[in-house]
């Protein structure tokens, strides 16, 4: 199959790229100082990769992630990495799991739902999940007279992995770093659990990082000077030309929105609606795009991870060739 | 089956808001001066309560959206309100369709496809597909000299619907209008397609509006004063809360965010994240919340199509009773 031949919009990802992404990664934090995020690609094809260059542990946010690398043989060591009332779909699994917890809530919720490993959860200062530094001593005694074990901490120094300026990113990375260590006296045991694709080698704390984005990228991480390249796009048929712009069939249905429009080299992208984007020749670029009626367009995005839910298929593409396609089987919840 | 029951997060939509919209649009454009949009909603099930209605004419952004409907047994009129290469899935429905053209290649395609009947596709003033104005009766002479039956004209005033207030709203209407109408002298026909939620009732010129919003709403349309509600909401639960806010379990991935935040009332949103979005009670809300762990909130998007496009299931709801569940069966593409 070639590129040309798979209908639009759909999700391509630079097969070669993909590769120079994983092994950057594995070179950098090798085994288990990484643990992958499934967030990012909701792919089992994707995580089976990783599994094969030594990453054995996973995250997710949802129980949907979790079930279905479980379900893929992928459950050595999988983490909750979020908060959750209902932990009963997790409990019933056939691995090692643990989850994230920052209340006694959750606590009861991992107790009820016959899961037996959590983290602390702490918020390191981004305004989100987590207990307060104070609490989180309590919490593990909490959990531990409840029979759970707690292996440790976690916190997200989400505030900081994307920020544009690597000195900025260390100093607040470092600054949360400081409090998740100040959790971890209180806490003890052998996981601290942080980080992302952003602060993957600033964070000199934690024990193991959770990225995920590092593997596709997208055009907000690319702008921080990373050893990643954006792997992924949207292909996208140019369907319409009038005076001055053109438009492609790929829009807020195929697209991550939040960080902002997507990209399109030679271009400037105007906007997008829901089945287009509408975007004019940059007159700026070494090379403007001529985008002519049924011309191919790469459609790179701003936010991987909402972009990928948006589709079933995610297929793998050297030069013009679709080597493999891979089913999106995390999406939902 | 009750609300309290869904996993979250997960769409629900209140019935009676829902049988207010339809019932309030019905009255307004009865039968066929309504083109229900099914790319809003993509449920065959939203398109068979329109139908039951009298609105027994559809139109989609998508192959995928018409192929389904055809399946549902609502293939009597259907038009793909935008511009295809590749009509070929369309040719071989056992449905009357017509598809919208704004240059020789896609009349060429729609011939190559075996689609019969063809709308002259006119920019009004958004920047997105349709012809100038000047091409209108060339094209339509091209379609019928390729054997096309040409039905008339669309011209979509998307850069007017939004607008919030109502006099502006009818002048860029009108203006939009008055394009179309000297298109159509050009290329005749019986069919003037245009139209959306925001200028249902300013556009005196269409034979047929085309809109979709108007079942379900979001708080972008919501605050145009339109006969509409907001119906549908991402039910969400609170899974962690610190001083000063909390976090529910909705996020980017479940809401559509081109449009901005989504809105909790009794709440100022502070933002979104993957799968979390972090609110405050709202001190200047006439009934702040006060979320507690486990709490249920309703976060209402901003913009329905793209919240919609994430979700497998749509739960149509009656106080605390789920009275349905509906497929979002037309995703995809």
């Amino acid at each position: 199959v070639k590129l040309r031949d798979l209908r639009t919009p759909c999700l391509a990802v630079d097969a070669r790229t993909l590769d120079h992404n994983l092994a950057a990664m594995a070179r950098a934090l090798p085994g288990a100082r990484l643990r992958p995020h499934a967030k990012a690609a909701k792919c089992t094809a994707l995580a089976r990769r990783q599994a094969a260059l030594g990453h054995r542990a996973f995250c997710g946010a949802t129980a949907r992630e979790l079930e279905g690398l479980a379900a893929a043989g992928l459950g050595e060591d999988l983490l909750l990495a979020n908060e959750t009332l209902d932990a009963s779909r997790l409990g019933r699994l056939d691995a090692r799991i643990t989850v994230a917890v920052d209340s006694l809530e959750t606590i009861e919720a991992a107790v009820a739902g016959g899961v037996r490993e959590v983290l602390i959860d702490v918020n390191v200062g981004l305004p989100r999940c987590g207990c307060a530094l104070e609490q989180a001593g309590r919490l593990a005694d909490l959990a531990r007279g409840r029979g759970l074990s707690v292996r440790g901490v976690m916190g997200y120094e989400g505030h900081a992995v994307g920020l544009p300026e690597r000195a900025a990113r260390k100093r607040a990375c470092d600054a949360a770093m400081a409090l998740l260590a100040a959790a971890h006296a209180q806490v003890g045991g052998e996981v601290i659990s942080a980080g992302g694709t952003g602060t993957f080698d600033l964070n000199g704390l934690a024990t193991e990082i959770q990225a995920g984005s590092y593997a596709l990228m997208d055009t907000a991480y690319a702008k921080l000077g990373l050893p990643f390249r954006p792997a992924l796009w949207v292909e996208a048929t140019v369907i319409s030309t009038s005076a001055g712009f053109a438009v492609c069939d790929a829009g807020l249905k195929s697209l991550g929105m939040d960080h902002g429009n997507p990209g399109i080299e030679g271009a400037r992208v105007w906007f997008c609606s829901d089945e287009h984007t509408t975007f004019a020749p940059d007159p700026e670029s070494a090379a403007p795009l001529g985008a002519r009626i049924g011309d191919r367009v790469r459609v790179w995005p701003a936010h991987v991870d909402p972009t990928v839910a948006y589709h079933e298929t995610l297929h793998l593409v050297d030069g013009e060739d679709v080597v493999e396609s891979w089913a999106v089987d995390l999406r939902g919840w």
